[in-house]
């Protein structure tokens, strides 16, 4: 297995979390409800709290959705969700810190866009109000660059000098570049007026895949805060997963990112808990870190032609699914279990003994019998139409006989359950 | 854009397809339907041409499957359908293409699993009569190791080498060395036999991510076959879609693979053309190939609260979809294209202006406006209940208006077409 040797960055305290150093990468997450609507944010927070975003952000971008924060934090409360949120600014966010003081208070960070604090000498004076706000109620920032609204000053300028060189550059490689440097000289600004090092979180979000990996590793070179990482704008379903994992697995295998987002556009009436388990299966495929029991099936081919195996894949995808929190409270470590699904005498028995609990169903044309193997061990060997029930069984007792049960830790409120 | 330096590896030829070399990467795909049944997979070969798979592997199993494969190919031929055709082969190979000179004949490439030819002395003698019929009949192979089948000799004398050691490796390494050592072994074998190295594919296939970058950085430092890329036992949707994109956007990402294949486990009924779709991802994402028209959209937030944004995106991408194909007959290069459609004003023109094609769609309290941009520019503003309607026109027109028109060599069969 390749080891990850992993950047050197500072940590920094959200909330009850921490991000960087060797604190463990975070999965994060953003509502889309109005964050206005008090109730209706508190729970889509609750849900993807409960799915297991580690910080939620919200966007703060009026008067009434600053009035909002400390209503969606007492609500949260209320279900025992104690998750730190970060509020989105833009435009107004000088404002909105200012006049809303319990808004600022009960924000666990803040987002800065450098890109749209203001034009001219009023970009750095709103800047300013926004890092004083954050020295007054002890808060870290997040100098969030996006390319869609990137700081359109610093780009010209860049542009015009590298106009002026012998050599200049092609103009993607300035816009790139102007992007890590709008980050980089937003922290600095940041630390000129008092804030300390360790409050600061650096993100610069492009869409493209290849342009993504480029602004990361310069801005993993010239700093040590820690890096937020996500692919801007993936797109819907398919290709957004697919963009963001590459872009993300890339960074994270080469040591880049303190915490990610996947952020994927829902199909309407979809669950935004998606770009949670996203992140999640990212980090785990890529052996960083468990989160949820994994079922390793085979594709299957013209040897398996029965439905039955797709069907008890399947199955026990969903019965893992369902049984999932239900053994998170109650089992230490039963995110590791890995089960197998195999659909032939192929690989079904080998795949099956790299597993926990394996199971090898007949291929067309075998005998109808299933071998089951337990840590490698053939113990079972199943049949007839009692088999999925049999085998379901046989999981739950391994998970039973496995894991060591939890006390009374589940009582805590999820935020800190999420830590561990 | 990080370039990427590619592994240089021996050009193969499978039927009108070249691998490795300096060809481009290329995707394929595995049917699971019967092969005996020639119409059912006949069809979903043609499917899964049609969608872009520009190999396709049946299993040939059994006598009937090895029977079916001429009828298999006469039948594409109907269809005008020459995508090269790859006989999988485990356990009784070496009777089926000897037995059965036309498969051998009508086969593009036989997939030989060197842990299933057989025991002791039977192992060197079935590979190499699989061997000499390739030598025959002038056809490449792949030295397809599998972990969940792997050579159980060569592995016990590697454990036993290993715990003769002064520091012996734990059994794990030594599992990922002999799946390295099964493929490099049996390729020098087939070479003894006669075997050309410009025929020899190889691919060594884990189901962990971690484990898979592992072995083929191995593969790749210890010989030049072009290198065939695939996790094995990927597993359902989003878990199978993002462990494979891990993975492999890893490898190809630092130069490694000269063809694809994502293995996923169909939902039942669900559709087998999605592993083709998830290759094409994957290469488009990374900027190694373009595909298909890409819509970039933002995820949403609570400054997109209305649906319509959602709406839009998702009427967006679905008629790029159905467009696709007719496009693509019609228009050179139009799988570059790039629309975006963003949902406020934050990320919407800066996003917008980088696409071909974008429109910022009005957030919560906006304005009602959408600008358009082409190119970079400004060109229109859209509103009320045409918007999507006139949107489309300008797709349309943007298309028309920027990419060639083919002349008749969409007549081509589709293998060919997608030779390009």
């Amino acid at each position: 297995m390749p080891t990850v040797s992993r950047r050197k960055s500072i940590t920094v305290k959200i909330g009850h979390q921490a991000v960087g150093g060797s604190s463990a990468i975070l999965v994060q997450s953003m509502t889309n409800t109005a964050t206005e609507d008090v109730l209706l944010t508190a729970r889509q927070i609750e849900e993807l709290a409960l799915a297991g975003s580690e910080i939620v952000r919200i966007t703060v971008n009026t008067k009434e959705a600053a009035r909002a924060v400390p209503k969606i934090v007492e609500e949260l409360s209320k279900r025992a969700i104690d998750v730190p949120l970060v509020g989105d600014f833009h435009y107004n966010g000088h404002i909105l810190l200012t006049e809303y003081p319990a808004c600022a208070e009960f924000l666990a960070k803040y987002r800065i866009n450098p890109g749209n604090v203001g034009q001219g000498s009023k970009h750095d004076e709103n800047f300013r109000r926004m890092v004083e706000v954050a020295l007054k109620w002890v808060k870290p920032v997040r100098i969030g660059v996006n390319w869609g609204s990137l700081d359109q000053q610093l780009l010209s300028r860049m542009m015009d000098e590298n106009a002026k060189k012998k050599n200049p550059s092609d103009a993607h490689a300035v816009l790139l570049e102007a992007i890590v440097e709008s980050a980089l000289q937003s922290a600095a600004l940041a630390e000129s007026y008092g804030l300390p090092s360790d409050r600061i979180v650096l993100s610069a979000k492009v869409s493209e895949v290849p342009d993504l990996i480029d602004v990361y590793n310069r801005l993993a070179q010239r700093c040590q805060y820690p890096l937020h990482l996500g692919l801007t704008e993936a797109g819907m379903s398919t290709k957004g997963i697919v963009a963001s994992t590459a872009a993300l697995s890339v960074l994270l295998l080469s040591g880049i990112g303190d915490t990610i987002r996947v952020s994927l556009t829902p199909q309407s009436g979809g669950d935004r808990r998606q770009e949670v388990l996203v992140c999640q299966q990212i980090l785990q495929s890529l052996g960083l870190r468990s989160f949820l029991p994994q079922v390793t099936a085979c594709p299957g081919c013209g040897r398996t032609t029965s439905t039955f195996f797709q069907q008890l894949a399947e199955r026990i995808e969903e019965h893992v699914q369902i049984q999932r929190q239900e053994w998170q409270k109650n089992f230490i470590g039963v995110e590791n279990l890995k089960v197998a699904v195999m659909g032939c005498i192929v690989n079904g028995p080998g795949e099956s003994k790299q597993a926990n609990i394996g199971i090898s169903l007949p291929g067309t044309g075998e005998e109808p019998r299933a071998p089951v193997y337990v840590d490698g061990q053939h113990v079972k060997t199943l049949s007839g139409p009692t088999l999925f029930q049999e085998f379901i069984s046989l999981i739950d007792n391994y998970v039973e006989k496995n894991y060591a049960r939890k006390s009374d830790e589940s009582e805590e409120p999820v935020g800190k359950r999420n830590e561990r």
